[in-house]
């Protein structure tokens, strides 16, 4: 079965993917800082009969976290399944994950629950519909930690309320490269808002792909988070979108020529480090939503996909094998070049 | 027919091309600095009746100097078929071309008559005899300004003697690259020889190729000049080939990764200013004589050819049209897309 992120978008053009979490505890235990390993460990067994057993109509598998090698755990995290918190932890952790790892569930990272919701592109809805039905029915089974007048009581203050942190993966190359970007990036925090990198806080934006989130969620409800977040991010995606078309009238040439040579670097290329690899791959994503770069395939072309695959640790996972930095920026130009949607020539 | 830097040629994974140039005059007449038009003009066809109607194996043409366009003198010049000041001369000229290309005989440049023949690859010898061909040829009719203790008399002093310059054109990139092409601009003084660019005195090398030549003609045979010439440039040429062997074998994968890297920008850049293409030409036909790439093609490659093409004027031949620097770009671009030879992947 494919994964979420290998399998082909619309409306991707400039929002990659829309993420929903959700932080829950349950009622009758300290949070996962105070507890002993043994609690820990009842309530990643007590969660996993519940989501495991349950009628739904997602698949979903349990993960060993125990058995796990460094390098899946690091390959997880590359692929935003659990966060990197959550691998690093001291007590007993549980993963449930669906088949395609768009829905997962970490038992014991910061609080007790993390319900993760991702889709392909522009889709909030569907992503937050998602992560409502496994919490719906985990909350058959279990008492949160509630609060009436404060909502969903979490470890952190900033989580307290909806327990609600809603994302948008965006590529936006045309707002970093004419630096617009900066000026959203200082504006933003007024909407309660915040950006970062595409992995995680305190990440640089690589491949111009940046991760914009809603910082509180006290005082809001969902749908006030969801709309003022889709709203701004449907901002910065027109601005991102106008700013493409007037960089291709006005500059055609040096757009196209720009594109290509980044396509002919990735066709041809025998040493790539991860991060050029990105900033070829996210030209090739903007030459390809432009209408520049023509596939030979008729289907969308799924460049994101390919900037997951080559992150250190799961081109390991690719090669089956750990390798050292050198023999890993050969390994991703080769699977690269294996991996590269032919254009029409 | 294919001219002589169209053909495909062995032998010049170093040495692209083998020229002699026998500098004459005719006894009877002053040097052509001090000619009259009238005079110039009558040496002109005096020359032009006495090859063209002479029996020789070669097809001769004679050109029309005063119909061609100034874009037609300037792609001469590039193809070295003429010098630049031969082009730009203020009294009558004559120009007699072989139809390959490779032999010509420019009639009123600084001596009346400049007789030039080119070879492919490392092959002094045949452009000697060639040279020497036309020479015999003319001096069955002409009485040439000689004298018994000097030899051929000739407007310039560095030219007295036998009137001859020989010179390779070397394509030396890993010389360049490391540095020690300096040390042999340095010592080859003392050998009376002389390093130059592709373009000419005080041109710069340009995508590593270089002319090696004699400076002086008086005092040393003809048998002495080339086997002189010939003996330095077998030095260069072995310290070059001992150096590319280095090279891979020290940095195969860098090595590989650069050539690859230069082959798919020239097969996608949109916009290729002339220095970037020779530059991206040289690392293409480095990378093709050390096997690294390996063309569709069975027959030698003919990388020479293509820089010589995709110089200004020529480009602007082969376009058949006038073009500003910006679209010469463009459609340098293009010509060296449509032209390439294709690698097996």
């Amino acid at each position: 079965m494919l994964k979420w992120y290998e399998k082909n978008a619309n409306n991707n053009d400039v929002v990659i993917s829309s993420r929903v979490r959700l932080a829950r505890n349950l009622e009758t235990y300290h949070f996962p800082s105070k507890l002993t390993k043994e609690i820990a460990s009842r309530i990643v067994h007590e969660v996993e009969d519940i989501v495991l057993k349950a009628s739904s109509s997602h698949y979903f598998e349990r993960m060993d976290m125990e058995a796990l090698s460094p390098l899946d755990k690091v390959a997880m995290v590359e692929r935003h399944v659990v966060s990197p918190n959550f691998v690093q932890s001291s007590i007993p952790t549980g993963l449930i994950l669906s088949e395609d790892e768009s829905l997962s569930i970490m038992i014991n990272e910061e609080d007790h629950l993390r319900i993760q919701s991702i889709s392909n592109g522009f889709n909030l809805e569907e992503a937050l519909q998602n992560a409502n039905h496994i919490d719906d029915l985990l909350e058959e089974k279990i008492t949160y930690a509630y609060d009436e007048r404060m909502g969903y009581l979490t470890a952190c203050p900033t989580n307290v309320g909806t327990g609600l942190r809603a994302s948008y993966m965006i590529h936006v190359p045309a707002l970093e490269t004419t630096g617009k970007l900066q000026f959203i990036l200082e504006a933003i925090g007024k909407f309660g808002l915040t950006v970062r990198g595409i992995y995680g806080e305190g990440s640089q934006g690589r491949g111009s792909v940046f991760q914009i989130s809603n910082q509180v969620t006290l005082g809001h409800s969902e749908e006030e988070i969801i709309e003022n977040l889709t709203s701004v991010t449907n901002q910065i995606v027109e601005q991102e979108r106008s700013l493409r078309k007037k960089l291709l009238s006005e500059k055609r040439m040096q757009f196209e020529d720009a594109v290509y040579r980044s396509y002919g670097a990735l066709t041809y290329a025998r040493i790539l480090s991860s991060n050029e690899a990105m900033t070829l791959l996210s030209d090739m994503k903007l030459g390809y939503e432009l209408g520049i770069l023509n596939f030979e395939h008729t289907e969308p072309i799924n460049i994101y996909g390919l900037m997951t695959c080559i992150q250190p640790a799961n081109l390991q996972k690719e090669m089956k094998r750990e390798l050292k930095i050198e023999e890993r920026d050969m390994a991703r130009a080769t699977f690269i070049r294996q991996n590269l949607p032919k254009i029409k020539t």
